[in-house]
């Protein structure tokens, strides 16, 4: 049961970069939006902060990229901040089981989506968001701007744009939860808030250092509190059981940490009491998550011994 | 982040039987069979094992009872030390999205079920196993006697016999699953190992002394190795994911260890590196988890703070 | 094999009206809509037109309701008319098996609904219609007022505005089939023309005229051909089998003919090469078809021997 | 709306028999046991019978060949005319909109198969019909012969072994709505009577003949009655809307007759009131159907118009 005592990461980072480097097969990246599309798989950035905010990086760590679904943890924390357990009676926290655009659950289980971290949840937390707020997209961009210490954090107008060309299919989840009036918001309103969250632009170190709230037990950047202990233990439990798509078993299994994927390529992945990381590479999986990302993650917690199992 | 630093479990143990004491509704036995049906939803039992095996129980916690699916955990570390990756050939380890007996899922997935613990799943390890070793339930019967250190540790024939009774289920599982190759053992012997594994009787200070192997990442209570310490965390990461059936999200979010339910009404749990727990209350909810069970579980990671996240 | 040669269909309608009369339990209003769940169940009107269009009818045959998804009948026909084979590209011509607004074959089968009268498949048959015509609803009401000789047919503005501010369900549909590019009408228009088609105000005399081409074997009123001989029978196959919703077995088992419903209380009924039929009645069963009407056109075919089997 | 008076069929036939042979594609026999998967899809045979017994025939149409589901009609028919309406309650009579081994619906509907013609739906009529003879298989075979005039008509046991030794699907199903309480024969027992059946070997004549009762609306070839007049008419319609698996919206389109198809390449068909028809090809397409049957079947409503639309 020897378990690395680290002074610092940065070892472990480099060993990791060049084992990375010689990675053969690096997936595809996304293709749906061109802005994802010209995603280059051979680019590789990775960040781990320690509790008090001191981050280190390898790779193209500090380059920004396009967050996508990463963000939905942020908004949950912000949802879930703002109005506690009620949150819970509009949507789950099992994993769906299902591809993660899938409608199938959606209608046998009238309207409420499994987890805030498929499509459909995560209108859903938009959606209560934006009621408590009147900003959902504002909120979750000044959160990440405060907790990141990256004033010039921001959506990508192209980006969002290009998903809004692209958005029947959430369009069409927004539509049928409307109907069991599970969604409040406008629909157009609410894609739009929805588009503009999937569009920001963050780096490792942004977002490695903007997740420490996770891994400090719901405590802030600034040392006020968002979530309970407890709530934040809810938050990284959703992660670990729903984060990475249909493939949160392997990731379990794998890397055995809380994380959450999105298409652009990143993962974000919590040490709860011990760090944040945060690993970035364009080229997915046929499951939607990083290749190389997954496997600089498993590469790290084999290595360092810091799995929560 | 102030976590007790615990001398001993028994003044938590004493806390939590307290409240349960005064917990309101407590689910119904499961009625499936007589054996099972005739359990009284007032029973309560726990017990925490340290890792050099030191027990502290409290209430019923060295009366025996019905382990049932609790099995498959010990089942699934048998196979997994005989014949390690190939295992995962036949059986996958997503949580499955869907009751724990669905036919369903394994029809679109041709045949290899979803993970080790649900039904279908379990009966395609209990088929590896039985393959290995020319005995499953009798290799599963003497590695619980060893690593419990309980001698007397058995089936119990009449809770076998009722199943094979009701088996009807499982027959078309195990018959549906050999129609895509996946199962090798004739239907019948399969399923006489089965349900064996699933009568055996044991007690929570039993259950929770043989589980400390995963608390130790693999170590047998002999000091020999069973599993990898990968492979102790790849079993630990199964349990979190998809060891509560249906609820293993909801089971994350407020216990946040992994855990493997059983109709039985026990719960084992493990905290890595630290301790094991079996809990045991015949009266279970709608998704099959024992009521007073998961409640005391809750109460001792909210308590302790051993959560894993 | 005594099947009665009528001169008239008076008689019968007479002792069927006097049935009905009688009949307990009508079921219920569809309730979607205040304007249709405003229905009275024991309205009943029936009119059945000879080949020449020589109309019979008993009840309240004469007065108008709301047509909903009898329409899709036509509507059917034209875009068949219109555009051939091709639209069996678009739209399958299986039973759904299925409620008729599940998404869940939809899912299945990539944006394909399974058949042009669960609402999936006429927003598909609309789209093409609109596409060839630029005008959808108007090119519908135009057959219907030519073949029924009613020219004051036509929309009901309020049911169609009512349809509009409930269609979350339906603008869903659009939408997703609009990812798999089985959709290239704008959605807001697509659904505009689709509600119009829905609030067209009918009579029993009117629908029983205007169906006729489907009993000539494709000939419209005024002896030109709408339809090939191939075409009229493979509609009447596709109104056999997927015309009244998840009840078609049932529908064909008791009354045994083509026939489509609306969730207005009106069923259409072909008897090819004989007669066509039309009977209100606003109260559905739990399947969305009209009580009586189904109870109607059983002790029609039943008295008269006029079944296609 | 010109219709062939036909003298006799044999110029039909011949038609047809020609163009068949130019037919390209003629699919592959079914190959999950050796006796089909041996079979030519070169062979064709194609028989007509009168309603007085008179049959027309071309090709091979005295060769005998391996029925399989063709005879779920007949033990329909047979178990209707034991029990009526009690039937119903353990099959439905609604198209499965699903490949034809599905348990999917079948765990949707609690154990209720959706109709007779589906392997799960044949399994609890043969179970009604063994649990009222005593015999299922037997009474079946007695029925044909009787029906066809030919005496010779039997059970092949090499095909009845080998699909017993592949019928784990089955017994899968059998097993799994005996655990619905839908099944009460025991499992083995039910098996044998049921591959029996399948294993009747007879040729187009002797079907085309047998068939003759639902022509006749429930007349048998000695004149009495076997179904009342209003069963025969059910019997039809649930072949039309269920007969030919997943593809019976297709074959209502195209042949738009009450038809049955088996996997060893034969379609039954009757043109009520008139006439009917065996066809055999082994060649199927992947939905099960033969596809020089289909075609010859098409041809021959096409050429005579004597389809039910």
């Amino acid at each position: 049961m020897a378990i690395m005592v680290l002074q610092s990461f940065r070892p472990v980072l480099d060993t990791i970069a060049e084992e990375i480097a010689n990675l053969d097969g690096r997936g595809r990246p996304a293709d749906y939006i061109p802005a994802l599309a010209a995603g280059d798989p051979r680019h590789f950035g990775m960040a781990v902060a320690d509790l008090d905010g001191t981050v280190y990086g390898v790779g193209e760590w500090q380059r920004p990229f396009s967050t996508q679904s990463v963000t939905k943890v942020y908004t949950l924390a912000l949802a879930l901040a703002h109005e506690g357990e009620i949150l819970w009676e509009h949507v789950g926290r099992e994993p769906s089981g299902n591809p993660f655009n899938s409608l199938v659950q959606l209608e046998y289980e009238n309207g409420i989506p499994r987890n805030p971290f498929i499509n459909a949840g995560a209108l859903v937390v938009t959606d209560r968001l934006h009621r408590l707020t009147g900003d959902a997209s504002g909120a979750l961009r000044d959160f990440l701007r405060a907790e990141s210490g990256n004033d010039g954090l921001d959506f990508d107008r192209d980006v969002a744009a290009s998903e809004t060309a692209h958005g029947d299919r959430n369009a069409a989840l927004a539509h049928f939860m409307a109907s069991y009036d599970n969604i409040t918001t406008p629909v157009p309103t609410l894609l739009r808030e929805y588009f503009r969250q999937c569009s920001i632009e963050a780096s490792c170190a942004d977002l490695a250092v903007a997740t420490g709230f996770l891994a400090r037990h719901g405590i802030r950047a600034d040392g006020t509190r968002l979530l309970t202990r407890s709530q934040a233990k809810q938050v990284n439990a959703v992660m670990l059981t729903c984060g990475t798509y249909d493939a949160a078993g392997d990731f379990a299994y794998r890397v055995g940490l809380p994380g959450k994927s999105g298409v652009g390529g990143a993962i974000i992945a919590v040490v709860p009491g011990r760090c944040t990381l945060c690993v970035w590479s364009p080229g997915l999986d046929a499951r939607g998550n990083s290749v190389a990302g997954v496997a600089a993650l498993d590469r790290f917690t084999t290595i360092t011994g810091l799995s929560v199992f």
